[in-house]
């Protein structure tokens, strides 16, 4: 990040740029700006804002020492997307500096890193410019895809279709049998399901965003009943914050009008830095409708071939020997030596569209 | 039913003795004793009890006019069953003469002699008897097969296991794949299933109980995670009363420690009498909590060829083309004519015995 010609403007990373258009569209509500250093410090040690509403990852625009100064005095700074564009302007609060350690020992809950939210941190500038936030007119967050994904936009979406019990499900993968199983167990029961690819920034060896979108693209047209389903794109970025993440992707589904969010095995983990249901865990430490929206959890999921059907350790009574799993480095190299993935592992026209990318070769 | 040797007592039916078990076992809890006429009105206009409780179904205890007269004056009655044992008392309140009109209209939704739930009625006494009851020392209703079923013992089994979410199934037939579906679907995110068949009283025409029993036997032994899932028995009858019946089978399997219990289509009904999603319907009536345990609903489920997996018209875009489903017609055809079933609709182990039985020939 460097200062640019104009003063009183910083330019802004895509991440940067994601919570800039979900602060001023509604999306991280209640928060309604880039937030402070007393807001940071609370958040990361209580996992609520000083108002006392739920609140589980600090917002934050870090900016470096030279930028810091350049903004000493100033009421506003204009934030500029990496094309230069003006994207947005923050009525500054508070420039203060950022307590890196303290942030990543909560928030991360480590320091090592090797951890990808470490690291960025580590990367990232020692300030912080806090306050609420407004979009320039006309700038708009550029997404792949062609998704709506807009707060706004969604909520009136699923208003429009009439739904109640809404499911969400967060993804930054593509669908296979087992993730395509768990959304139809909660849509069962309910009366739509939102498929929320997140489309932010991810790590460089995720898959790639336009590959997902042509798998969720394949999956939707033929294994999904669109009365039911909609698809819709998450713009923020992952922090692979693990169970603090797990309650913000909760809370920002909310703003779009979803109801209940799956919250699956090592939701937004990484490595092994968190334990499988540390996630899920995490939500008994809000009282009953704190959080304005209800998780969904489930347990590993699997096929098994003498039950014919995916199951996981609740419903399934058979042995490994049964089950049809592979674990993401088994994926990965079967697709770089050129092989399919199996049918109980992933629909064909999935695995198709994965082995002809390449992304995994 | 007639006046047996000794005076002040009455022979009561196996329906009834159910009643007096689940009375007496707080099955039925509020409900404590067979109720009054005012009790009985107020039931059957308002789905309350004259305490402003929830609930739907009086509980009589239909008596002939010369067991009426028999008891004239008497503070208790003995209430024996077919035996002749004494099976329990009852403290009498009230003799009073059923209004069956009345009651048939609200309760059944009809007077005609065609449910089964009305020519029950019509046959019954003209009198009921109201009144706390208490089971005699040693008595105990007989139930076939071994399994628990007064609620205290389901209770404190529920209770050893640890589990907070439990999941309820009533069911008065075989469990084929749609139903096993629902009951895993619905498990998948809770912590226990309780496989709950009534063996109390059916009509003559559904399958026998032991054949029920021995298929409910094979697909626990095979099919079902014994850490997650238990059988108990559920000792009520069938009133073919539809909506009305289920609010009954909610409530009382509150009192047996189940939390959630699976409404499907047409669940308690009989012929056409009742809309396939009126007995879901009907929950809406009650105020959120009041009933003290969640219904789950679920849409009519098939096997489709293309998923490879059972669906409902929720989670499924193909057409009925695709679909494996067998009305009860089909099936009974198929079984009579000593074929079995496809693995698509009832699993090998269910479609044997059932072949087997001839209960269907």
């Amino acid at each position: 990040m460097e200062i640019t010609a104009i003063p009183r403007s910083v330019r802004a990373s895509f991440k940067q740029l994601s919570d800039l258009f979900l602060l001023a569209e509604g999306g991280y509500l209640p928060v309604r700006g880039f937030q402070g250093s007393r807001e940071v410090r609370h958040v990361a040690e209580t996992m609520h804002l000083t108002s006392g509403e739920p609140w589980s990852i600090p917002i934050i625009l870090p900016i470096s020492a030279e930028e810091a100064s350049a903004l000493r005095g100033a009421e506003e700074v204009l934030v500029r997307d990496p094309d230069d564009r003006p994207a947005g302007r923050i009525h500054i609060e508070e420039i203060f500096p950022l307590d890196k350690s303290h942030y990543a020992r909560h928030v991360f809950r480590t320091e090592d890193s090797e951890h990808p939210g470490v690291a960025w941190l580590a990367s990232a500038g020692e300030y912080s410019v806090a306050g609420p936030v407004k979009l320039e007119p006309g700038w708009r967050l550029e997404l792949r895809g062609g998704l709506p994904y807009a707060p706004s936009e969604v909520r009136s979406r699923i208003a429009q279709r009439g739904w109640k019990k809404v499911v969400g499900f967060q993804t930054r993968n593509p669908i296979h049998r087992a993730h395509e199983f768990v959304t139809k167990v909660a849509l069962e029961t309910a009366d739509g399901l939102v498929i929320h690819p997140l489309l932010g920034e991810t790590k460089s060896d995720d898959t790639p965003v336009e590959v997902r979108l042509a798998c969720y693209r394949a999956l939707l047209d033929n294994y999904y009943s669109p009365g039911h389903t909609m698809i819709a794109g998450f713009p923020a970025w992952m922090r692979y914050a693990g169970p603090r993440e797990a309650i913000f992707h909760a809370q920002v589904r909310r703003n779009y009008g979803i109801t209940h969010l799956i919250v699956g095995r090592d939701h937004a983990g990484v490595g092994k830095f968190y334990g499988p249901f540390d996630a899920q865990r995490i939500f008994s430490q809000f009282a009953a409708g704190e959080l304005g929206i209800e998780p969904i959890f489930f347990d590993t999921v699997h096929y098994c071939r003498k039950c014919a059907a995916m199951t996981s350790p609740k419903t399934c009574p058979h042995g490994a020997e049964h089950h049809v799993s592979l674990s993401g480095t088994a994926v990965r190299k079967l697709l770089s030596e050129g092989q399919t993935l199996p049918p109980e592992f992933s629909r064909p026209e999935v695995a198709r569209i994965l082995l002809e990318s390449g992304a995994h070769a």
